[in-house]
């Protein structure tokens, strides 16, 4: 019998480890690590710093394995995913079996929170037996973004949306919602919007010792945007990055305060 | 002068505390607790189990205070919420004042996280003078209801909405979306939405040693939580609890495979 616990770890900055996470990596039999080759070395480092710092138990197995890539040549982008959890699914299973062989407790150390924008859980369901699967919470960098501006992600009883840089360009600013954050997004989406009243809160590396911030209304804000990003990506080699977009009423002439 | 650091604590599982959290907290001069009325005695003594358990430091000083009511009778939502956050503004000015006389770091133990549903960023923006304010994120409600249930906030590269109870009565299922997370929902609103082929996932005191779960489909399941709901509000005198509602395309005859 294999359980698998996925723990968040929050957006690159060790402290975010909860108290939960490092209980539970340590009681853990085997750690899974993966390689995803030169250009994100940092990110399989960030897992290693992490499992140096708060391993205290020295009968656990760290593990590394390499990362399958997916094909993002697909133009069907669903079943390029899929192929690719199944892919992923089969370097874990040949892990597993090899490491620990007689069952026992799997940890993999999740970006940010299991259950946002992470294939992990959806690869946990196609292992061969199914494992049972626990959830620890993480850090997300939703939280880390608003947590760097100082800003709240809801404005008082409102709504917010999380969506991806695609569905941005493909459906435009949804109706009945006046704040946005973007994820996945490679292509700087935001160009896309009409920028009245619409400031932007983009960070890149949120959380890191890299951290790099940039807020202001969009119009002026997003060519400076896009320009820091193509210079920390080609200073890093890659880069996750992430964006709040609100939109305030225009102003009404005559009236003193709208919000 | 003074600094605030509004200090993410999670959902009221004491090892949901992160160790940049922790630190926070042990560089502070003065930790400020909230004291809400007998009814939610609870949340206080949660504050106080962690100071108690997190602090290292003599030095700080752990001043509680009588959070002012939110008069829930004004017609005029949210001016109700500013009348309220005024008041708060001016109990924490005091207490500051009585405090800490000549100035320092003050931290406040904000449920959750301080992004999310959380007035503290907006009554600090009311302090006279205007303090140097800092967040700290923490884990979420809604982490941790995806966590305690193993499942995702989004599909594959789709948006979810998160929101208010209010909102949902108000304004029904918004377009676009097919996964909404529902916060601050006294009244069990998903009885307003058309249950076809709609999945709800529902927590109570998620995270706690007090947590309930619920899930399925909506039709069946929406029943049995208005009824576990009342019975729990009632035993503890108290209740959180957020939900995700999922909605999956009806299935089309005659068709293999949806997802």
């Amino acid at each position: 019998m294999i359980d698998l616990v996925l723990v968040g770890i929050g957006t690159g900055n060790p402290e975010h480890l909860t108290l939960q996470a490092m209980r539970e990596l340590n009681a853990a039999d085997l750690i899974l690590i993966p390689r995803k080759g030169d250009d994100k070395s940092e990110l399989a480092d960030l897992r290693r710093i992490i499992c140096a710092q708060v391993l205290t138990n020295p009968a656990i197995r760290v593990a590394e394995f390499d990362m399958p890539r997916r094909n993002t040549t697909d133009p069907e982008y669903h079943r390029g995913v899929t192929q690719w959890h199944d892919a992923v699914a089969t370097v874990w299973t040949d892990a597993i079996r090899t490491h620990l062989p007689r069952g026992g407790t799997v940890a993999l150390l999740v970006w940010g929170d299991p259950a946002l924008y992470d294939s992990t859980l959806r690869i946990a369901s196609r292992l061969t037996p199914v494992p049972s699967v626990r959830s620890i919470p993480g850090i997300m960098s939703l939280n880390m973004l608003a947590a760097a501006h100082t800003i709240t992600l809801n404005a008082v009883g409102a709504p917010f949306l999380v969506t991806t840089g695609r569905q941005l360009r493909d459906h435009g600013w949804p109706r009945g919602v006046e704040t946005l954050v973007i994820m996945l997004d490679g292509e700087c989406s935001f160009q896309h919007v009409a920028p009245d009243n619409v400031t932007i809160y983009w960070g890149a590396y949120v959380g890191m010792s890299e951290q790099v911030l940039l807020s202001g209304p969009l119009a002026q804000t997003g060519p400076r945007i896009v320009a820091t990003r193509a210079e920390a990506r080609a200073r890093h080699g890659w880069i996750m990055d992430i964006y709040l977009l609100r939109r305030c009423p225009p102003v009404v002439k005559g009236s003193q305060k709208l919000r």
